[in-house]
């Protein structure tokens, strides 16, 4: 062993959905959006300037955090964006989760805070869901050094009622609480209205999945003014530009198109509602998920089976190898067309 | 104060050249290329498949990486990319610098390097620069936790020859030894052939300079497959898709067109030498630099006073009001027509 090698900081980093290559797939394994972006992000990107990408961006991401604040009703000062909601969650880590006592998150959640926490040094506890995958508010009553959960749950899609939310807020005054609502727009009451009530509220949100933009790299975070301030303290300490100008235009561009948000969000919606019952039909079982993805059990046949039979008919969904979620596949709401394929070979794959 | 303060992480960011907005104005303040990029990016930005936004971008960056690698004769595991090099170095900080011995950059450098230490708290010392802003090899032969340092350095422009940067890493074969070459295609010989010989050197350049792509936000590193294949997974424990989908296209084409990328440096560096002629005409001195900048100072005027004056009139250039640097103006290489009127305004105003 080299004598530097010794002072590498050790993780064992979160594995992504695969992004298989080629056009014959149905890709139902990493919660994309399955409609394109509002058609104004096309009109835009094609009338950028592009003698200006000699250019630094605008470090302060001021355009998008204007169309952001009027879009929540918050002031500028309340918003901070990074790339993707990934880069805003670990900035977010870095500057409010520095306690001794341990950060708390559910034990069947989004993978990616353990990473965090490891990556960090941060000493963190994850509450057991219950057998339903539930969230017990009662389990985040103890001392603790931050909290994080998403809402709707991932990977099960479980939504925690806004009380619910808000009294595990106003329970823990000591500590930041970090709502993680990658999912929300598809059916479940944002906590963004609570941050004028609570300091020490910090929610999270994306353009990954409900705006159709997972290639651009959006996140944001809304919180009280003084949040927002601290986290930018380390962002300009960590990279002073972090989006890039094509980012930054088609975020504008994804929040201006309301009509479209909502009616793609719309589609969405109706076809889960579908997808659902086929899939009971079918013989599956699952948590009544509000996200755009469903996270399902089959009675007999194993999920993993299941998962690689798919696989290799170019049909990818997400499978977990892990404790109490390796019998389930994530599966995540497709356009009509790729949800009658995939129905299509998994009645006669079941059927066998 | 509120409990959760206290575990707030305290920091004193970098503050990044202003980014003025209007046209009539010329910048020379945050050493961005005059010229546009290679013309490949227009045409591949406008054919982008606009649809594909939806998408999660490649995570390991696969394409841009191998164009690099072919570019650089290195293998594609010896390449890290991130979203510029400030991403990379502070991605790399964290990686790397994490032993009690403190890490070594010079006094009068790239002010990043401060803010990234005490970001991750990491100890560090910096060895004084003498008189005429040379770096001294024999300050770095002291046990440390690391070593970085710009070539040319930042303000100075200074090229340190490659014999004394590779006497600095053969010495520290202990440490990860980082050349920081964000200016080195501007009159520089790199130190990326000498990753062959040493396993704790990490080269790290960026597409802001000289590829005029400081818009898109495009660095990278070259070294070890070792050292590579940690700040990999310092990366995906951060964030699993850093580079979005125009940043990875344009970097692509970039460097494809190596015709175009010579043309544009062969015009600045005759601008650079140009002003070096007409700036010591005009009263300044300077070091000799070897990047797209120039570190002047007045024999009688003060540089605060000419930063001022010079703003004034819309013409922006860099003054640190720093102790050493305090006299100095950081003058960024414009086109011809730009460095005319900067004279233009500074003749009328020396004369008065």
């Amino acid at each position: 062993m080299r004598p530097w090698e010794k002072n590498i900081r050790r993780v064992a980093p979160y594995v992504p959905g695969e992004q298989p290559k080629g056009d014959n797939l149905i890709k139902l394994n990493t919660n994309e959006n399955p409609y394109p972006p509002a058609p104004g992000v096309r009109q835009a990107l094609k009338e950028m300037d592009y003698d200006q990408f000699r250019k630094y961006p605008d470090p302060t991401s001021n355009e998008l955090i204007k169309v952001l604040s009027e879009y929540y009703q918050v002031n500028e000062n309340e918003i901070f964006v990074g790339v993707g909601s990934d880069d805003v969650i670990a900035m977010a880590f870095m500057t409010f989760f520095n306690s001794e006592l341990p950060i708390l998150f559910p034990d069947v959640s989004y993978s990616f805070y353990k990473v965090w926490a490891e990556l960090f040094h941060i000493p963190y506890e994850t509450p057991v869901l219950d057998d339903n995958f539930c969230i017990h508010k009662e389990d985040y009553y103890k001392a603790n050094g931050g909290i994080i959960f998403p809402n709707p749950n991932a990977p099960t899609g479980l939504l925690l009622p806004l009380e619910e939310v808000e009294d595990i807020i106003a329970r823990n005054q000591n500590s930041v609480v970090i709502v993680d609502e990658a999912y929300i727009d598809f059916g479940g009451e944002s906590a963004v209205k609570l941050t004028r009530k609570y300091e020490n509220l910090l929610v999270v949100q994306t353009f990954s999945k409900s705006r159709s933009l997972a290639g651009m790299r959006i996140g944001y975070a809304i919180g009280h003014q003084n949040l927002i301030q601290s986290v930018n303290d380390v962002k300009y300490s960590y990279n002073s530009y972090t989006m890039n100008m094509p980012s930054l235009r088609s975020g504008v561009e994804a929040v201006k198109d309301d009509r479209y948000f909502k009616e793609s969000i719309g589609r969405i919606v109706k076809t889960r509602e579908e997808t659902k019952g086929r899939l009971k039909e079918l013989g599956f079982s699952f948590p009544d998920s509000m996200a755009n993805f469903i996270f399902a059990s089959h009675r007999e046949r194993k999920a993993e089976e299941i998962y690689k039979a798919l696989r290799e008919n170019h049909i990818y969904v997400r499978y977990f190898n892990q404790p109490r979620l390796d019998n389930h596949l994530r599966i995540s709401i497709g356009t009509d067309e790729e949800m009658k394929e995939f129905f299509g070979f998994l009645e006669g794959f079941l059927s066998n």
